[in-house]
């Protein structure tokens, strides 16, 4: 997957739902599906203009609404500082010599990783 | 602040870029500066009812928009947790008694504690 590709399947991830569901449809077969905007166009008998006007609204929207609310961002961020977290955990549990101490650092650490 | 009015400013927080400058500025009148419908409509020389039914629009949109992306929902979710892990380190403070790890996990929870 290509970076825009990977960066056009996020926005939709966190932003589809304010799409409509035509739009929601043309991104999906399109990003998700990896159909071509002729075999879309095919299978929805519709023309190819009307797919690739319909896609490209689509990434103008979620692009948009991101520069917006900035939550990709915001949450690309979270997950840079929650990396570091276990990182000062792990600095922790290289010190500690306490069992009880180091399955608690554990159940922390643990806990981070699937905060995301 | 009423707990509906609370709603709505977090709402406004969260979302209210996705509003138009209008609304935004009726909203924030209303909601932020504390001004009744009249004192707007005065304010801004419109009628009362242009101004609640602003109002009662942007509410209708930032409504659904949290139904739909569910950003406000999962960010206090995630307050919850990082609560909880405060409360974590801190019960592993009281049974540690290595200096150097006591400053290591203050340093962990202040982090935390930052991260919202």
């Amino acid at each position: 997957m290509n970076r825009e590709t990977y960066e056009m399947t996020l926005l939709f991830d966190y932003y589809g739902d304010l799409l409509t569901d035509k739009q929601k449809e043309l991104f999906d077969l399109h990003y998700n599906e990896d159909l071509s905007l002729s075999e879309i166009a095919e299978h929805l008998g519709i023309s190819r203009q009307g797919v690739r006007d319909g896609v490209m609204r689509s990434e103008d929207i979620l692009k948009e609404i991101e520069q917006k609310l900035g939550f990709v961002k915001r949450h690309m961020g979270l997950k840079e500082v929650l990396d570091g977290l276990v990182s000062d955990i792990n600095q922790i549990k290289e010190l500690n010599t306490n069992y009880e101490i180091h399955s608690l650092l554990d159940d922390l650490r643990i806990k981070i990783e699937n905060l995301d």
